[in-house]
């Protein structure tokens, strides 16, 4: 009766590929790598921009649009930031197709119509953005500059996922200008704390803040903030990055600012991003093998209204409550949607909308009515109610609320329980092997050593927690003294 | 004082480029043909944005997300359309850079990494988003599909403008798929009336709806609706299209349904869109030589607040009146900003306020407050006026309607002035180099008499009328017999 999905266990990522595709989020395109994001998956997104975009202004940014194309001269000019991306882009050479003169009908590209200089199309937008905002900074006065921009990016990826890696993604990066070192570190932890609370009680995912090491550090920055989630296979997902940058770009552009005594300095920047990427994060953190489970709070629907009749009678009947319940979730700004097609039964309805994650499912027949209830299932531990309709509205939205709460419960348990002390090599290859998760665990502070450790068991360092003490120790790989445990990790 | 700006008698252009740049809405990049979309200007399509985004939902309507890039064979599919896009594409041929061997720290593009097939940049949609209904639609089921995009598109520009012409711009474009003929047309004629009502109710640009002639018709397209407004250098501007497709995407990509009798059948199709484009037009439309005039519904700010003070004292005491103010205009949902920075003066702010458009300017001194009144100018019309501190923040809600209504009510008038009938080829040639505007002509409904039209005076086709009543007449140039007049005019 269900469209069928593979479960968990007998195949994760075709598992995960089932969801999307059947839970209606997005689909294969027929260009190599990008995927359409279909409206079911893109009101999802619209929702996380909403809450961030608020937050953004809230904390004093202001929206702009930088071009989509970086002249390869530009994207030289920071060397570390373009080695990072030369591997993975789109480059436009041509700007003019005409028609073939073998093949009738078809085009080509016109010889004539070659560029001067090629165009990158962005994988991000620091080049573009500071050889602009070289233009804009000349006193302290125009300091700090704090801008963000929504925008789609291109990084030409070899293998691609659904969501997770796609050639094309769309996201929100954040550049920002300011004064002094401190005031650019303080953005940069800033927009972390900005980015762990709204995906911990938004999309109900637990988080561990922390700092990469120089090897995962994004090309271009001094310092790298992230936040880390664990994903249900034990695998751990990038799910935002907040970068101090420095004076890397301002000298690589040039742009310096007149402070109070009018002495010439370089600005300080940080940049900042999260993506659909997160979409991918919220399916694998939650679902399960009946579809798709969102929370309420960034589920496109969250009550889904189900009639059980067998006649046009009975049907009025069901629709006059259903109409006053309508009514009563809009007040209460809750997202519903009323499916009474008769295209479909109601037991294909209960497994479409349970494939697609809708929190609450509210089934409403005569009997209910008679006995002046309705039958609620939860879609999280999918238990089965029955609440009176007196009040129902405010019921279920207080219903939404234990939904919320429970699923980050779940997910913060699931991130403690998977956080695994070790502190030899053996014991880290078995749990990395056997429970998977983060493992905590004393590292010499090396390259080589991340970088041995990534070639026999291809974990690496997700973060250096924020949060955890300091503690003498020794590498589990080469007994070097170290003073903080890391957390490594197999990660998408 | 004031940043200086050209006059409109003295050079129109120059005065259009002088408020964008000046008055904060765009900049120059350094990428040929694509601008910096600053955040004053970006506020102003995040407010275009909200307003149509939320009259296509309500219209039915979801928001989805395409690749930016069209594989070149799908591109080929559809002639016309990939006719009338080629000589003006972005087209990306490889994939990676590498280092150049010859200059250290250069990048070149490496030749290993050309794609098999060429990727176009989207210049619109259509042919990607085709390709997909082809695997989405089945049955009558499955339609209406009443699908939205917003996104970046590419058209490669020789001569290019702020806002008005640019190689990158933003836009929406809807993309819907019908059962019938008469439903897709409905919806063509649906969302051009959402663009004319918008533009007039938001924008307070007056427009005439109508439809365009073969020649100037989208690529494509089997009949194209437009809404042309006119600026006040008398040129015409095209500011939104929709498109009744016909059959011609369903049949380029092979898109059936089939009907409640199990028959197959094409799909018909629409297509709708506007840009960043809207944006130029307001700014013309409203504009005069002190700078922007922005229409209170669209502008990011409708209120600047700015105290006149000669001490922290004085200061401190316009303050409580002013938080008393700030705290009432949030309650109506009124957009303000108090400037009380002690970097500029007064009258600098005056200025700064003024060419930036902000529709109400209150400034406020100690000797205003002792009469419990402070004073308001008007950006429209510039008149002063006194107003009394009690119910202030009503009096000035009053007044934006005011003006919102003072600047449609300026641009009809100004429309209907400016739409000139001629009956005759002097009188035609007369009326547009002298007069400028719309000049309301017989046309024998031939290409060749367009196009002759076109190559003597410049002038365009801008539509056959919606509203124009039929009439018996003769071709002003063939004397050929003709049924409707047509507008013809000089074009952005």
């Amino acid at each position: 009766m269900s469209k069928e999905i593979c479960s968990r266990t007998q195949d994760y990522a075709q598992w995960y590929n089932d969801l999307i595709i059947k839970g209606g989020l997005a689909d294969y395109s027929s260009v190599r790598g990008c995927m359409v994001i279909k409206p079911y998956g893109y009101a999802v997104w619209e929702h996380i921009k909403e809450v961030l975009d608020k937050e953004f202004k809230r904390t004093g940014h202001q929206n702009a649009y930088f071009p989509l194309f970086v002249p390869k001269s530009m994207f030289e000019a920071e060397e570390q930031n373009a080695e990072g991306f030369a591997k993975e882009c789109a480059v436009v050479t041509h700007y003019r197709l005409k028609g073939d003169p073998v093949h009738k009908g078809k085009l080509i590209v016109d010889p004539d119509a070659k560029l001067e200089e090629e165009l990158i199309v962005r994988p991000t937008s620091e080049a573009i953005i500071w050889s602009t905002y070289k233009n804009w900074i000349q006193s302290y006065r125009d300091l700090p500059l704090l801008i963000n921009q929504w925008a789609n990016v291109v990084r030409w990826e070899m293998r691609t996922r659904l969501f997770l890696r796609t050639s094309e993604f769309l996201w929100q990066e954040g550049h920002t200008a300011h004064e002094t070192a401190e005031e650019a570190l303080s953005e940069t932890t800033q927009m972390l704390d900005i980015y762990a609370r709204f995906i911990e009680d938004y999309m109900a995912v637990a988080v561990v803040k922390g700092v990469k090491s120089d090897s995962e550090r994004f090309a271009g920055a001094v310092q790298t903030y992230c936040v880390e989630a664990l994903m249900q296979d034990g695998k751990a997902l990038q799910a935002g990055t907040s970068h101090f940058l420095g004076q890397n770009f301002a000298k690589a552009f040039d742009v310096k600012f007149a402070d109070k005594n009018n002495q010439m300095n370089f600005v300080w920047a940080t940049s900042w991003g999260v993506s659909t990427r997160l979409i991918g994060g919220l399916v694998m953190a939650h679902s399960d093998d009946e579809g798709l489970v969102l929370p309420p709070k960034i589920a496109p629907m969250q009550v889904i209204i189900i009639p059980i009749f067998k006649s046009a009678e009975e049907k009025q009947t069901i629709d006059i409550t259903v109409h006053q319940l309508m009514q009563a979730l809009a007040n209460l700004g809750i997202r519903y949607k009323y499916d009474d097609s008769d295209k479909q039964r109601p037991g294909w309805k209960f497994a479409e909308y349970e494939m697609k994650g809708v929190p609450l499912r509210v089934a409403i027949g005569l009997k209910d009515l008679e006995k002046k209830q309705v039958e609620v299932v939860r879609r999280d531990n999918r238990t089965k109610q029955f609440l009176p309709l007196d009040q129902l509205a405010t019921s279920l939205s207080n219903l939404l609320d234990d939904i919320q709460q429970a699923m980050l419960n779940k997910s913060k348990e699931y991130l403690q329980d998977h956080i695994t002390r070790v502190d030899t090599w053996d014991d880290f290859k078995k749990v990395l092997n056997q429970k998977g998760g983060f493992v905590s665990a004393h590292w010499d502070g090396t390259a080589e050593t991340e970088e041995k450790i990534k070639q026999t068991t291809k974990a690496t360092i997700r973060c250096i927690p924020l949060e955890t003490p300091l503690e003498e120790g020794k590498c589990i790989v080469t007994q070097k003294p170290s003073k903080q445990r890391v957390l490594f990790a197999l990660a998408y």
